[in-house]
């Protein structure tokens, strides 16, 4: 049965379907409460006791046996021979992947990240001035999920945003380092990097130790502890958003090969069990064409067995009137990654309005986005595409609001501001304004 | 003595003075174990029965007796009514900077939240689509620090980023309206607004009721439930920065008159005795004629004793060595308002790197901004203007990104895709990209 994938059938002519769909879709993010118990004691020991407390939570729980936190440190030599290490083909991927990354990034600080300001009739001055952050902290997390292409996603829009320092942990259980990671952090820009991960390395980030500095932000994704940790020290420092499982809906109408579509599924689905893959098609004979192809192809798949309970636990095939009602769907679900597989992809693309990354037409497999097409792969889960947006330049940078009122200015706005102030009882902002007024 | 204001005086050339400014500094944000266990409650009560949860939790907080969640809806006709009886000057007043802070966000949406794209050389196009939230929830807070000018301010860069639905929710403890805020709310273009608070207020715009609607952010100010009750309901909506005691800090090279600066510091000071107040000066003489207005001035201000315990016991006066030296302290600090009351704003303002607004030369008083200038004046808190930023209409925006892969793209990309995936060992993503290569 363990080859077997069989998503969960829908047809939203049923009744009962919003009832099934909204099933399909539930995932609890509730925290386990012994990991928030021990996520908190390990980050006040991590502020309280710096230093010491990160060596000895590492030595514990990665099984080193360092004798100080510099032991951790990893040397930009270190960095830059993984890089020269690796064959020729990876370290040319890397580095294309990179610099298409950078380029789609530094559009996009052009595009929305430059400073900007006016001045009124009156001469006021008024703007945003927006400036990087100071220092950064960028957590890659060590063993089986170990992905290099995040840390080009993280540090990338770091560097292009101007930001001075970009410190990368990433634990390395008993010791073993991974190449593709420490070569990626070579191409990236990492500044400074520590073998150090879990909460510990979350606290030491946030609080600064003597040796780890303290940072302004930090992105990246990590386990349960990690993810409780940075929800801790928001607040102190900036995070990113809290990543739920990944997710892969496909809006079809029957254009694109079927083993394309199904070829995509699996590549949501290999992720882990818990990821979640969705095909919304009017044609009901293509969704067959996509079930068989799933059949033929997972056998021949490594990783058959996560397909199969991602697949069959949590995927589902839905079978809708027509595409207008898909794309009213897929924006009540608001998808982390959403393929529009049809022939006239920028006929749908208005109708959809939440998700994180939107992949338009058959040529276009949420894979080349994971890797290599520009945009970042870190984009918002669990609906949270509703309210939030991709990793950017924007989260790596800050805006600073500009005002400089003219002595003309100050009569006009000094007048109205006064009124106001009184209004609301807060007479020092009234006195304040009048102050400015020629009498 | 409760007429009497002493900032502190701190010297940078004292031995110190690094202690002793990180003892005046110091806030914490901890919050108090019953009132996270009352809102724990609170929220799941609400979740789970909806309308009449939020009935019963106002009717007892509120001391109000209504039959109905229906009873604390504000009918549109209620608002314009409000605006309509206000007294002329008034009425313009809030018209002048509502039209104001509208401009700005026009401004500040053309430069940083429109959509953009490009194509590659060959063909494959990349870029971000801007698109508003659907409906955001604005919460208003009631008795004493009601302020319309928040309504404004939390209101006005949402109606400009073009969300749906404007839903702002204020507690009217024994059911007495505050005309202002209503009638700010009529200006603002709210579109829904009901008679609650607290963190059943909260609870109903996060997961909605059979009267109130869901939403997909909440912004504006709370008292600590209100900012307990956001921070639980965070990843299930968006929510705005939670913040804490408002600052002011004046960089003066002594060209602005003393009484100007003094009634700035008094501005901060008044709103609550945990505000925060400094002047950083290298001028001994002029911090003398600071204190000097201080003392002369005091005693005529309604709210005196505010004033008084927040400059005693949070605010400081700071002899530095020179301007620079002062604009490196500012940047430490991270001032929510950062004053340049200098007759060379210019001079100084590159230097400055963290600050939530900077307001320069004399004639900006932080009021003017906090009121109608046209920035916003939620602003970043407790040093966090290192990592965030104003509210403005990109907190009521979300980006997707777009990606169209042409068939010639399809082949390069994936090539790389494909090798990095490999890398990975994720062998679907690596034949998701290889099903579109030519063969």
């Amino acid at each position: 049965m363990t080859n077997v994938a069989r998503p969960l059938r829908l047809a939203t002519r049923d009744a009962g379907f919003d009832a099934a769909l909204k099933a399909r879709l539930h995932w609890s993010a509730d925290t386990d409460a012994g990991i928030e118990q021990a996520v908190a004691g390990i980050l006040a020991d991590v502020q309280q006791r710096g230093d010491a407390a990160v060596l000895e939570y590492t030595n514990r729980f990665d099984g080193t046996a360092a004798k100080s936190v510099q032991d951790f440190l990893l040397r930009p030599a270190e960095l830059k021979a993984a890089f020269e290490g690796l064959p020729a083909k990876q370290r040319d991927a890397l580095e294309s992947a990179a610099q298409r990354v950078r380029a789609y990034h530094e559009a996009q600080k052009r595009a929305s990240g430059e400073s900007w300001s006016y001045r009124d009739a009156d001469g006021t001055l008024l703007g945003q001035k927006v400036t990087p952050l100071d220092r950064v902290g960028i957590y890659v997390p060590g063993g089986k999920a170990a992905y290099p292409s995040s840390v080009l996603m993280n540090a990338i829009p770091a560097q292009v945003a101007g930001v001075g320092e970009i410190v990368m942990v990433v634990p390395t259980p008993r010791g073993e380092k991974n190449p593709l990671v420490l070569a990626a952090a070579y191409v990236a820009g990492v500044t400074r990097a520590f073998t150090i991960g879990g909460a510990q390395a979350v606290g030491a980030l946030a609080y600064g130790t003597e040796t780890v500095p303290r940072v302004d932000k930090i992105t990246g994704p990590g386990n349960a502890y990690v993810a409780s940790a940075k929800r801790r020290v928001f607040g102190q420092v900036g995070i990113d958003m809290i990543a739920g499982p990944s997710e892969i809906l496909v809006l079809a109408d029957g254009s694109t090969p079927a083993d394309w579509v199904a070829m995509d599924l699996f590549s949501q689905a290999e992720h882990d069990e818990l990821a979640q893959s969705i095909l919304l098609c009017p044609d009901a004979a293509y969704i067959e064409q996509v079930q068989a192809a799933i059949d033929r192809m997972l056998p021949e798949m490594p990783r058959a067995e996560i397909i199969a309970k991602s697949l069959t636990g949590r995927g589902a095939l839905i079978h809708t009137r027509d595409l207008e009602e898909a794309c009213e769907i897929s924006n009540r679900i608001a998808p982390e990654h959403l393929e529009i597989a049809s022939h006239e992809p920028h006929r749908w693309e208005p109708l959809l309005r939440h998700a994180g990354a939107i992949f338009l037409g058959a040529y276009t497999s949420e894979s080349l986005g994971d890797y290599c097409a520009g945009p970042n792969h870190v984009l918002p889960t669990s609906t949270t595409a509703r309210f939030s947006s991709p990793l950017g330049v924007y989260d790596f940078q800050k805006r600073s609001s500009l005002i400089e009122v003219s002595e003309a200015g100050a009569q006009t706005l000094g007048t109205i501001a006064a009124e106001l102030a009184y209004g609301e009882g807060l007479q020092a902002h009234a006195r304040a304004a009048e102050l400015r007024l020629k009498r």
